[in-house]
């Protein structure tokens, strides 16, 4: 079932009025969540609102709230984030940085206190558009077996770093991990087997049948005593494999996002108080060249690597390809609503007074 | 076959000023070799030395040559290598960076017109030294074939990232590609099979004997009109185990480096004239906090994840570990020489009239 971006858009802004966001903030939240539902990203779009209001309820997420700015300098801010919405306290730092790097050149801030915060991409986007390249990174929950490890200790730990280009920018946007646990909770939901060597069991045996994964993952990231088993790093099961790469891609996040900000580790998030944290970072390009010139010059690498052989039947898509072309696609088509998704949207809609769109209802 | 680090350098100064590199280029040169030997990473030891020497015969690096500031800012250089060795500018800009984080809490650099910089960790920890966050990085030979493609485009792109701690500094340091060429060219000297999926032919099947790997790599490196197959990204053979983001990871390394310096891009610098490029980063964590106490707190984190459950007969190491490990080890022991690197040593040694060390003659 698909509904236009719009009326998705006009649903959510009501909704988060009615759940006392302020007018920007609930504007703010619902471009998220649409962006990333146009960006074929559902996992971190509308599909998260019952979760989201289940944060209200349980005060993890307080909507009136506003960040606070605890240190500032030329060059970075700290900012804690007074458990308002992820997206909140992200989109107020973006914009504070966007402005130092215009200055200096480059800027850099850490958020703690905070939740989570949508798709990493959306920030480092901002700074895209504003001419600069942009890192954008969080810590999540645990779910990420260390190499060697047969128990979970990282969280899936996103990054997004964003390169200006045409046609569209670089958007480089994902977990650190193989995968986030949103793409596992995907095929769970459609009764799927995982295609590759995603997570594994107390043994580090990989595990394919989603349902079963989700189900201990789900204990991992939530309950006191965290079985066995978990999400790999990236590159595998194996160490031969150099997965301890991606064990130090993920290792890295957590030192710029929990360690920095002095917040939980993902590994202390599944139970009792515990917060969320980000970091970000602009770069001016112009600090090296002219812009337009670095502009083309990426443009022109990205052209050439699309047009190397390849394997038939496959192509060769550089990063931020998959989700601009959704992003087209969708805007004409309307955005994807999922069975599930559709039973919360009016479960939400009738507690905080809010009609679901009238093509939802047929 | 061993000898003490301090044999090694004694001979590597003195090769090095017979090779008209100053006495203070020289040192230096010297102790990122040695040091590379030490902590086990010999692929980026004194078995360069026949490579570097090379390179002066062909005018590719020029020993006399001092690098040269093209545009500075507060927080930012443009580094012109001017044909010195990777190390000479990479060290010089490394300390401009330092006492620029000093000052504005973060700073940024990007060198063109270089060579071969040797292990990229050697800056990092330059600037973790000086209690900073160090990043350091640099773009190589063409050798990784990007998602589905069968041809290769990308360098192996090294990252080093190191962050204080005790009792040593996090030192990730590594190629972004599964392995560096230098992991091949160890097992073909040895005439061993590769044990993971590290490299494919022109059809993307993976390839396990060193030898043939080796022999393809290096016409893909240095012909002109390359051969298919190549190393892989992270991630493996196949799209579904996420090998995009192993592309992806690259692809920023060769964005920060071969594109903000308007250089060779990895691809181009298989014949003909042809530049490296690097980029370097330092970061105050004392922007965010006490360093001392996040410092305890990253110290504690590892801790944990060293104590974390795992396979019998295996160990979690941090990033930084084992080559700290080695580090002692060698000291006291010497650093290991095999037999082709002894051959070349006397080769060198005779043409620039230094004699091998003593104990090499036995």
């Amino acid at each position: 079932m698909r509904i236009s971006a719009e009326t998705e858009r006009q649903f959510l802004e009501a909704v988060f009025k009615a759940q006392r966001f302020s007018a920007k903030d609930g504007a703010l939240l619902a471009d998220t969540l649409v962006d990333a539902d146009l960006r074929g990203i559902s996992s971190h779009g509308i599909q998260r609102l019952a979760w989201y209001t289940r944060m209200i309820k349980d005060h993890t997420l307080e909507p009136t709230h506003q960040p606070k700015i605890l240190n500032e300098t030329p060059t970075s801010l700290l900012i804690d984030a007074n458990q308002s919405m992820g997206q909140i306290a992200s989109a107020f730092t973006m914009n504070k940085l966007i402005e130092k790097t215009k200055q200096l050149g480059v800027s850099l801030a850490v958020i703690r206190n905070s939740n989570h915060f949508g798709t990493a991409g959306y920030y480092s986007r901002m700074a895209c558009k504003a001419g600069l390249i942009g890192i954008s990174t969080t810590n999540t929950r645990p779910l990420v077996v260390p190499t060697n490890a047969t128990e979970a200790f990282l969280g899936s730990n996103a990054l997004a770093f964003t390169f200006p280009a045409d046609p569209h920018p670089f958007v480089f946007d994902g977990a650190t991990a193989v995968v986030s646990s949103g793409k596992i909770q995907v095929l769970a939901k459609k009764g799927a087997q995982i295609p590759g060597d995603w997570a594994v069991d107390e043994h580090r045996q990989v595990l394919h049948d989603a349902q079963t994964v989700e189900d201990n993952l789900t204990k991992i990231a939530f309950s006191e005593n965290r079985p066995g088993g978990g999400v790999l790093t990236l590159g595998g099961q194996q160490e031969v494999n150099s997965n301890y790469k991606g064990f130090g891609n993920s290792l890295i996040i957590e030192l710029l996002t929990g360690i920095l900000a002095q917040g939980s580790l993902s590994a202390d998030t599944n139970t009792g108080k515990h917060d969320f944290s980000q970091f970000f970072m602009t770069i001016n390009p112009a600090l090296f060249g002219d812009p337009e010139v670095l502009k083309a010059n990426v443009t022109t690498m990205f052209d050439r690597i699309r047009h190397l052989k390849h394997l038939p039947g496959t192509k060769i898509m550089i990063p931020g390809d998959r989700e601009y072309r959704h992003y087209d696609e969708n805007l004409v088509q309307g955005v994807s609503i999922d069975p599930q998704t559709l039973t919360e949207m009016q479960q939400v809609g009738a507690e905080f007074g809010v009609a679901v769109p009238a093509a939802l209802k047929a």
